[in-house]
């Protein structure tokens, strides 16, 4: 018998950050398939051999990091779970096809409260064309904990990965940034309020935008099939579960280049400044745009040569553009100073 | 703001059963895909176009339910994590190719823990040729919950889905019965002497064979390449992670059949015998090897003809053969009378 926590010349998670612990702990496993085309690193698995290639992707939500079900629907949540899961598979530039949804849950729920959660799963299976493939349902003696596995499939020559981004390419994202971010400060505010005094009764409609983004993002499966109409493959592409920041840096080390982005350029609604405004603290939306997590918004570069078929997509903002090797990702500010982007520890 | 724990008409998981529970759920799905040739309901999913199937199979293991951190070096947990999500795809007769591990873990563990639980990762890696293709690490706020997610292929000819056993087949499985189990049994006993009286010091090297079976199974991919060896493809298959009962009866409802087992011909290991013998409450080994979950054997069917073949095969046993539709699943005791199996409920 032992107690299994190491204390001698113990390292914290959080000292490696969250990519350099992936890193580590992936590094020394050997490829032995051919099959295996892309392994860890990136959005997706690529696996096959033939031309057109699968997708797989695992995402996990924890109750108490990623969800708080005092003010999440489980509906929502299920919701949530299959979306940020087909994100990735979007973040590839592929289409979607099958779900595996993998629950572990206590007894404190019930069979109409699972119900309800697979309502929200069947909901986001339907309207962006997947197939529940499978999963299971396992005892949690503590939270609930959602793995969601989710498999594509796109043409070899169509797949966008993190590090193909080159000198010059622009700097595309869709949507708009900090919105879900948003949405949780709104929840948490609430939620404060209502645990001092239970007969308070929030009046959320003027937030429904920004609440809406937090509970139930959508995956920007959309984006990759107007990329598609328009004969576009993005040079490379990631998207934003962790804020622009984090996947600004992530994609221009991964393609071992620089960036700049326009603080002027970047998409923010009006719900996200006006609930920035609300706080206290004198939040700025640019801030939430570069840290606020859950937009899954795509972020992705293109070569200048499809500048003109990009420019007039809808719901797409050109924000920068990639610069040389050994240059930092910077946001440039309407002062024109220029502000170096950090990525955030391991966190969620 | 609301709890969402529904009360009026709650239905416990328990009510439902495992099984029962997941065919409710995923009821009421709709595939879209051709490409999904198999969905919810099997040991993997199977997709694919071509000839040559993807098998996909996720498994979770949540700690304080199918682990105790007091026992389990992560090491083995990192191994029996992979192991169990393999043998999904062993329980189809594929070959495993690739894995996904996805982690949601507390601060309470440090990088050199973390790293420590991947050595067994890429260890059952390298024994089964299977290549880690991604996966993440999050944040947990209680347990550590691992969901392996392994990626697998088969010849469209050589699936064997739970549904194809036909009356007069012959029942066959793998290893041994009740060896996991009895070795959690022993872990368990530890605990609770070591608890009480910390400077015990258990001698655990007569248990050897036991312990290993619970804290590192192995999934049968040896079976899986002996079969197809011999030649034979088994009517129907299916992994033993909740024992034996469970096993006849999810095999024998998938098909349409019944069965009977007979108890004298159960492979049980002499350590299952007397680690049972050592319990206080007259524990039979036969109860072990029905109703111990943990051994991660396959039970699989074969028509007559194969008879010759399976029969030397080593490490398997034919242990009896499916009777008619509508009859039930059974086992005939040495005294010549026959005990309807009993599925377990939502216990893990």
């Amino acid at each position: 018998m032992e107690q299994l926590e190491y204390q001698e010349g113990r390292t914290e998670l959080d000292a490696l950050g969250k990519y350099g612990l992936i890193e580590r702990i992936t590094d020394g496993f050997e490829r032995h398939h051919e099959s295996t085309v892309k392994g860890p690193g990136d959005d997706c698995a690529v696996l096959g051999t033939g031309k057109t290639k699968t997708l797989v992707s695992s995402q996990t939500l924890a109750e108490g990091v990623h969800f708080d079900m005092m003010y999440t629907p489980l509906k929502h949540l299920g919701y949530k779970a299959a979306a940020v899961a087909l994100s990735n598979i979007a973040a590839m530039n592929g289409q979607a096809r099958q779900l595996l949804m993998n629950l572990a849950v206590s007894n404190r729920y019930s069979v109409e409260a699972i119900d309800e959660l697979y309502s929200g799963v069947r909901l986001c299976c339907e309207r962006y064309d997947v197939d529940l493939a499978g999963g299971g349902i396992t005892s949690s003696r503590s939270g609930m904990v959602i793995t969601a596995t989710a498999i594509g499939e796109a043409e070899e020559g169509m797949i966008a990965y993190r590090n193909g981004a080159k000198l010059h390419d622009l700097v595309c994202v869709s949507g708009d940034l900090g919105s879900a971010y948003s949405g949780l400060l709104v929840l948490e505010r609430e939620k404060v309020t209502y645990q001092a005094n239970p007969n308070f009764q929030p009046d959320l409609a003027s937030y429904d935008y920004v609440l809406e983004r937090f509970l139930k993002p959508e995956p920007r499966l959309d984006i990759v099939k107007q990329l598609e109409r328009l004969g576009v493959v993005p040079s490379a592409m990631i998207d934003l579960s962790e804020g622009l920041a984090a996947g600004v840096i992530q994609l221009c080390r991964a393609s071992g280049c620089g960036c700049e982005v326009y603080e002027e350029r970047l998409p923010i609604d009006y719900q996200t400044t006006r609930v920035c405004s609300e706080m206290s603290n004198n939040m700025l939306p640019v801030s939430n745009a570069l840290n606020g997590g859950g937009d899954y918004e795509l972020l992705f570069t293109i070569g200048q040569k499809d500048y003109e078929k990009v420019k007039g997509m809808e719901g797409v903002s050109i924000i920068g553009h990639i610069t040389d090797e050994g240059m930092p990702a910077v946001m440039v500010t309407p002062q024109n100073s220029t502000i170096t982007l950090v990525a955030q520890g391991f966190r969620s």
